[in-house]
């Protein structure tokens, strides 16, 4: 079936079902509950948590950690250095969303300490985010962007190469850059850009699948395949952005082999 | 009607509708909005504050105060205790949700000091959580659990005996313990596990009905079987936790006299 | 056009999907997901940002500034009076949401020193939080209130004169006084009220119209305006609060110049 399903995203899918994996999230305020639901519907177990008293023995129990610092502050980056090092002590795969680098110097500045100290299994962001963690200097406007300039790519084969991380780009086309391949995902639908915190959601499913899949980069196309197809299966119902969003958690809960099948545009 | 309506739930509802009671919150940030919602649409009246500096004036508006340590930390832990010192002095019930207590030593000890200096008015939370209040050394995983054993509810019979607090233990059946008496509501749906923070609802729920019912045992089966109800109502057009997410909202917000007499499923 | 759109709401539309205007939110959190989605279903393009660190580099990119205390903190409004320092500096919009001002001591008088220090460009509140700003003494309960008396149109008209700032009392009819004329909007849903957060949503539409509408009492116009025009369409399918919440976002999103036009229910 390597043809029909590539990535094998479907055997992912059933694993996350019935392992259910604990998502150790340290996030930020807006995306907390849709997060917490997006982990839920694929079938993973969220917890939220941030003092850092229970860092360690929240890493403890959970099978992998996600670091999103949308919403940063002081007290939060202390607790998100102290659970990535508890996390890479026992060796479970640190998922980081770099949300807004490059918008401001505390954000790059806190990001790239982040990634120096923890290196991360996987780094998802736009273009601009990835290149502000490369000194690449690209301007960011708030949180946004869907373009995937060849600048871009460079910066996360560049990330990649120094750091060993898998680098993920979310756009019109996903690029993940984790070897000598890079696969490109060219699922999702433009309406999804309309609701907030998709890409954090991305994020945390990459964290569910790195969960059961062993490999990072083909964790992370899994991830963003079955998020692009779970957005275009919502995208084809919803009148706007606000039911999207909750027909896309109701994809994720429906999801099956065939939808996967017969949805997914990979090229690598 | 007692055949029909074995709790007065109804009567309940019709009291919350008309009074709009000020529920005042301190609760976790992944179901402040979802907590808030669920208040609005059973008919009370929401406020969400944790400043210390406005506990003692926010509590005396309220009429009943639940505390939720979902994603607890050092300030906010000042602001429970102290809002707790205030609604005792007031008299108005004190909820109490103790979500992952067991998980992590600090969660466990932080809600065991709350729970021995406020005494709570009625503590809802699942098996393990209300087991690791009592010092029975149940594993946590996370935030999840859907099993009542037998020990669980020798747990909260230990717990209402040592504080006098109402104990209920949410699960496929939830179990109500505040005096001789036990009671069992069976109402709910399995999908309902599957939507973050519907335990923290439930507890909002207790804490609506408890400011216009005067016997907690009797207000938290009331929450509990309006609670399964509205989740019963909503699984039956909902294709997934997405939308059954808004549903239940709906639900609550048109629940009849009808839907409680046609569905209500207590033992005790 | 001017009889069918007398506020020219719909060229004010397009301009925010065109320009999508960056809308710097420091606001509460039970509202941070759901202003940040009516903001994208607008047009606009949000960020919720609050770490002192990075307030002065984050006002630097955005058209406008939204303030809302709703979980006021000591560190949250310390960043908001530096927020708004940056902001008076280069000259944009300061929006400010006095949420339950009047309800504590300590919310009153945060809100009267933030007032007093940045002179918004708009308020918005309900009657008793307006009234709370200008010391009439009138009580809140909790957030809620959809009363507007003539004192609260008084009070309205002593801010506007001592602040020059505009001043937009929501309720069943909304008030907007900046000036001689004053604007009354008679659009909106008696379901709207149900549903947590609409209050601060009209707050951050004020700011996303104030980000391309030069006289901000006409921005604050087209906004409420805008504002009950999808809340109605969305009433109109909404079967509880729960579906209203999304067919809102849905009905921002697809706003057409005909909704505004055959809906728009003014008086001036």
């Amino acid at each position: 079936m390597a043809e029909q399903d590539p990535l094998n995203a479907w055997a992912a899918v059933q694993e996350i079902r019935k392992r259910s994996p604990l998502v150790h999230n340290i996030t930020n305020y807006v995306v907390m509950n849709t997060s917490a639901n997006a982990i839920l519907a694929i079938g993973g177990s969220p917890v939220m948590a941030h003092a850092e008293e229970e860092m360690a023995d929240m890493v403890a129990l959970a099978s992998v950690l996600v670091i999103n610092i949308g919403t940063l502050s002081r007290e939060w980056i202390k607790s998100m250095f102290k659970a990535a090092e508890h996390a890479a002590k026992r060796g479970i795969p640190i998922v980081l969303d770099p949300v807004g680098a490059g918008a401001t110097p505390y954000r790059t500045r806190t990001v790239r300490e982040l990634v120096a100290a923890t290196r991360p299994t996987i780094i998802r962001g736009n273009a601009s985010e990835i290149m502000a963690l490369c000194g690449d200097g690209a301007k960011t406007k708030g949180v946004e962007s869907t373009v995937v300039s060849p600048d871009a790519v460079g910066a996360a084969r560049s990330l990649y190469g120094s750091l060993g991380s898998v680098i993920c780009i979310s756009g019109a086309t996903d690029y993940i850059v984790g070897g000598e391949e890079v696969f490109r995902i060219n699922n999702g639908h433009p309406m999804m850009t309309r609701v907030t915190g998709l890409g954090c959601t991305a994020t945390v499913l990459c964290g569910a699948f790195a969960a059961v899949t062993p490999d990072p980069a083909r964790a992370t196309a899994q991830a963003m395949a079955v998020m692009g197809i779970a957005g275009e299966i919502a995208a084809e119902r919803a009148e706007g952005p606000g039911t999207l969003q909750l027909y896309f958690l109701d994809a994720l809960y429906r999801l099956t082999e065939d939808d996967i099948i017969r949805r997914i545009r990979m090229e690598s």
